[in-house]
């Protein structure tokens, strides 16, 4: 069987992480061996460097600092545990890989767009996902529901920058549409659900048995 | 006056910090303000990533995480030590920069030259040395030494890496006349720290006084 190299994204509170367990859920239901991951970490090396990024005692890091630990933790993780699962004909399902470097540190924080490729590639050894799925909300969806939920109103500030996240996604969905799909985050789970395994069809045929 | 960033370079044993603490007394005399550096570490993350790296028991560490690792210790320490202290008019004197990355992991361990150029374009965040010493020795001289002091004989895979090292030391010696500057480390302490001397007269004048 044929590795298969699917990777998440979107905005914190866009589902990705029910929608993770229930894709892995229905993979495994169907025969298939699925590694599951999640950004920053899976390996010894990458929990490390996980530790290093979000000690509240390192305030002073640079923004290349933490794009290059990240990257550093990626690339553990890709030739430690994604390539071999992927030679061993597994389905690699990670919560999160090099797009959201680029929505969050190009896309939200404005880092150079070049130099985010360019640590990107380097990062993933190259290596790029069979299908990345992005979970697209409208952030005063997501807004609203933490309100409803009885959050703290989200600072108007941390909005700006979720939409600019939105944005760099999307601009990613534009740029790659092979790889790269677009799932409406808004509805209820099973209708997401429903929407993901149409996403990832081409891919994984095992989802529309 | 204005900061002077001066990195030394070369292999283990070629008289990098006895020279970089020389140097450092000759321009202190002279009345300037010294920052003494080595790589990797040098700040509170940038050690913490040090620890990471040196630690035996990350021996799965794959090449790309390792070069990732040290790039953003060296970001790390270039935004919060070397660049404060360059704007304030110090000389900063680093034990090893980018080029030892350039040495050893292209020239010695054989990783993608131009894969090695943009990690450390982007560790550096674009920052250049006004003037890189390598002190260059023939590595059997070193070998030689090393017997004459009654250590273990080293392998002939150590010597053939030790001269890739130099060989890639001496090709950005060649590269990049202006900024790399070689200096004949076969000699008595004062004999070499002469020729580092004369090596920095034009970034240092200060060192001729």
């Amino acid at each position: 069987m044929q590795g298969v190299f699917v990777t998440l994204e979107g905005v914190d509170g866009s589902g990705k992480t029910t929608q993770a367990a229930l894709l892995t859920q229905a993979l495994e239901d169907a025969g298939r061996e699925v590694v599951r991951l999640r950004e920053p970490g899976g390996t010894q090396i990458s929990e490390q460097i996980r530790h290093i990024l979000l000690d509240p005692q390192n305030d002073e890091m640079c923004v290349e600092a933490e794009l290059l630990l990240y990257e550093a933790s990626r690339a553990q993780l890709t030739r430690q545990v994604i390539e071999p699962a992927l030679a061993a004909g597994k389905v690699v399902v990670c919560d999160r890989y090099y797009d959201s470097t680029y929505a969050y540190q190009a896309g939200g924080r404005g880092l150079d767009e070049a130099l985010v490729r360019q640590a990107n590639a380097l990062g993933s050894c190259g290596r790029v996902p069979d299908a990345t799925i992005v979970f697209d909300l409208d952030p005063h969806v997501g807004w609203g529901r933490a309100i409803a939920n009885g959050a703290d109103r989200m600072e108007a500030a941390g909005l700006a920058l979720q939409e600019r996240v939105r944005a760099a996604y999307l601009r990613l969905a534009a740029e790659e549409p092979d790889r790269v799909r677009t799932v409406d985050a808004d509805g209820t789970i099973d209708e997401v659900n429903a929407r993901l395994c149409a996403a990832l069809a081409d891919v994984l045929p095992e989802l529309g048995a």
